[in-house]
């Protein structure tokens, strides 16, 4: 018996089956590929993803919608609803403008690897601002195509990477972060000054690293027979349950960026390792949205890993691992971990300072896309944004402005929220382990993660996309995603130094 | 202006595009994926191949090839000609012969992996005398399908790995070999027990023998911006230009196996990496036959590593490698690499015993495809033709007889002979070759291979399928395949020491 919904459920298999060799394609060519086979990997790329929008664009696909969502039960209509809202992401904009932004979008980040280094802010604005008017007709057209979901154009960009979470929702929680952190800051950077830290010294071989960060991600829970660490340019987590790559990047300085970055990724593969098997190649199978991956890949990092408990057990592989570390004590180490400093490039940001940087771009982002900011506008925008969050001037200086991040280039507008919603949700759902494990610290110290992964599996990782992002977090945590964990936690761990 | 070629053209590049996709994917899982991602990969890559193989044979093609062939110039033709062998090799099966011989091919591999160690012959018989039905009806229908072309059902499963080398051609080589080489290895067996050699001793560390092999890489002429090195349980060697992906294996009791098989996959990576860049993507562009490819890749590792001239080049690198080397002669180095010994083993024979192997089973499976012998006579056909060609009885011994490959497994008949082939037109080429410089000892003892790599890339490489694989032959050496230059080849190295 072959209902409508099975032959669309086959359908959207199939499509994931295309994604599968996307995905590892993609990880051979950041990971493994030699400089030369760039252009053949193009084509293929290009070929693929091809065949990818034609199947998912297929004419009968309307008519099989409609006959399935009569036919629906409450067991398919949840996955219904999820593969009509990548068919219609996929269909409402014609080929001409998805074709017209690729070229676009292509030029400009190309120029923007150069124009970055040069400061050359008026070559790129040149490219940008076409890109810029491709991304509003494209938002545009995707309000159209479903008016009643998306109260504003940029709406409808949210959709694609933080599908659920309004600009409503996201302007109510910013808000309380744009009252609360300068002041925070202020007083965490006041009193950091006053400690006395040892710092490291000498040279960490990256194959003793490697070691270390494999031993890290066994401790978080991680499976070397259903995935792989490698080393890439920029750290990344990719892959489906059975295979998950993350990567991680080793300095010769030091070893706690790669072991944080490592720790991340750990977070995001461990969430797509968790996903139901049985709806494995639906998207009701898939991850729920980027507030909800980055909220497990932070929660590893920040509340995990950088927990003063956690770093208690860490500490002695550390020193195990390179004898110069043999006098830092734990608690130096969790203080090294922990600094608190506002600068210029969101990359390199800590915990309390990052969404700060996030709030200006999306408040740039959004202004951009629903007609209230241009394009030239932006170097003033951010300058004064920086130096009212962050206390930093990037007058005339571009390339640690607002030339930093490749996101907009190729026009990924309504991605950066993620980020900060991710921290957020991140710690609301620590929050509410904490509560129900009293002796999580115990726990940590002894390296036990067990208990942590277990509620992420039941409350997170097995209900993949069967709910909207905030009734996840509702059924999850109790209430949709709100600041005041996040708030409680920076001032327990920076200005209380609780954990 | 968009010709029928041209159409017909782009829709084999497309074809091409996608077999880049399935070619990564497939090192991917040879060399770096973890073990519980098989299933999913299983999935995607059996996806991928339905694709390409409904492209390849959509209803339009035939019409479009009568109308290209019609338009032909003589540029033109040569490419159409190509391309209607490789979509005549796909459609002349019917789709249900084709499902099943995957069935029964698959279900007689899985077996013989537990079969062959257990000297089941009875229970592999019953799995494959289903693969052979298959593989003579497929062999009928393949003939069928251009009667003129193929004499016999066997030619026709010849084309598909050794296109325009037919069974009389092979069946005259193969006579010669047949009269010469018993012989041949009786003399040289007795010749080499009065030397008193050197043995290896010692523990050879992975990865110095990792910096060796990507030395030896590189004085073959190995480019690492477009390509690599790994390691893998079965060296091998795949990827097209720009990214030439080939395997070694190490063990720690000895390092000349890894570079022997380094040597011969650099072979292969070179003759991919110089076939001409205009026809990438077209049939016309590709290979020409496995006999021409295993020609490059044993001239690479037989006639140039393993000469006397080389190995002198090479061991100083060895040496400095590894301490436990200093006390032996390059003499002594290419004395143990030359050892010649009958034995029960294909894949472990040296260069004098390995084209008996060769015969027995090309005789063997042309008489199975063509009706002259059934699968229950294959052991006493194996035991009576392994006395008479290398003095081995291998009565009641499955395991180290004729379960030891996995080739007739799942149906491949026809692929035996090329590595046979393989190392006669490698003797002819490297003839030639050395005939044109008769300075070419001092030149490898040097270190230099150029004038062997510019040879073949203008007499070759850049040829790609534009002649048939004996017109190319004559050609590049003056003569159709010819086993003459491989005995006097051997005669030189193994009775007269003499390079």
């Amino acid at each position: 018996m072959s209902t409508t919904y099975e032959t669309l459920a086959e359908h959207f298999r199939k499509l994931s089956r295309l994604e599968h060799a996307m995905t590892y394609l993609s990880w051979d060519q950041m990971v493994v590929m030699p400089e030369q086979g760039v252009s053949r990997r193009s084509d293929a790329m290009a070929e693929l993803a091809a065949i990818h929008h034609d199947l998912l664009t297929a004419d009968e696909l309307g008519a099989q919608f409609a006959k399935a969502s009569a036919e629906a039960n409450d067991e398919t209509a949840v996955s219904i609803r999820e593969m009509k809202r990548v068919w219609s992401q996929a269909t409402c904009l014609p080929a001409e403008l998805v074709r017209a932004k690729i070229k676009a979008g292509s030029r400009c980040e190309h120029g923007w690897r150069t124009q970055r280094h040069a400061n050359d802010w008026s070559g790129f604005l040149e490219n940008f601002t076409e890109v810029l008017e491709l991304g509003r007709e494209e938002a545009r057209l995707r309000q159209a195509a479903d008016a009643e979901a998306f109260a504003t154009p940029y709406d409808a960009m949210l959709d694609l990477h933080c599908c659920g979470d309004s600009k409503a929702l996201i302007d109510s929680v910013f808000q309380r972060l744009r009252d609360e952190l300068p002041g925070l800051i202020t007083e965490v950077v006041a009193k950091q000054k006053k400690r006395s830290l040892l710092e490291m010294t000498g040279h960490f071989e990256t194959d003793v690293q490697q070691q270390l960060n494999h031993q890290l991600m066994r401790s978080l829970g991680f499976d070397f027979d259903a995935g792989r660490l490698d080393e890439s340019m920029h750290p990344f987590s990719t892959g489906e349950a059975g295979d998950l790559r993350i990567t991680t990047r080793f300095t010769d300085d030091g070893f706690l960026d790669a072991m944080l970055a490592t720790a991340h990724e750990t977070g995001h593969a461990s969430y797509e390792g968790g996903l139901p098997q049985a709806w494995q190649g639906l998207p009701v199978g898939g991850y729920r949205n980027m507030c909800i991956h980055e909220s497990q890949s932070l929660l590893f990092e920040k509340q995990i890993f950088l927990s003063r408990a956690f770093m208690s057990y860490v500490t002695p592989q550390v020193t195990a691992a390179f004898p110069q570390m043999a006098s830092h004590s734990a608690e130096n180490l969790w203080h090294l971990a922990t600094r608190v400093e506002p600068g210029f490039i969101r990359v390199d940001a800590d915990e309390v300072t990052y969404p700060l940087h996030v709030l200006l771009r999306y408040e740039i982002e959004s202004d951009l896309i629903n007609g209230d900011l241009e394009a030239r506008d932006i170097p003033d925008c951010w300058n004064e944004k920086m130096q009212s969050y962050l206390g930093l001037s990037t007058d005339g200086n571009y390339s640690d402005g607002c030339l930093q991040d490749i996101h907009w280039t190729d026009g990924a507008f309504g991605y950066f929220p993620s980020y900060t919603l991710g921290a957020v949700n991140g710690a609301q759902i620590f929050a509410c382990i904490k509560q129900q494990h009293p002796d999580w610290q115990e726990r940590l110290a002894e390296g036990d993660v067990v208990f942590i992964r277990q509620w992420l599996q039941e409350k997170i990782w097995s209900q993949a996309s069967l709910l909207e992002s905030q009734p996840l977090m509702v059924a999850a945590t109790g209430q949709e995603t709100s600041p005041e964990s996040y708030l409680v936690h920076l001032r327990a761990r920076y200005l209380e130094d609780s954990y």
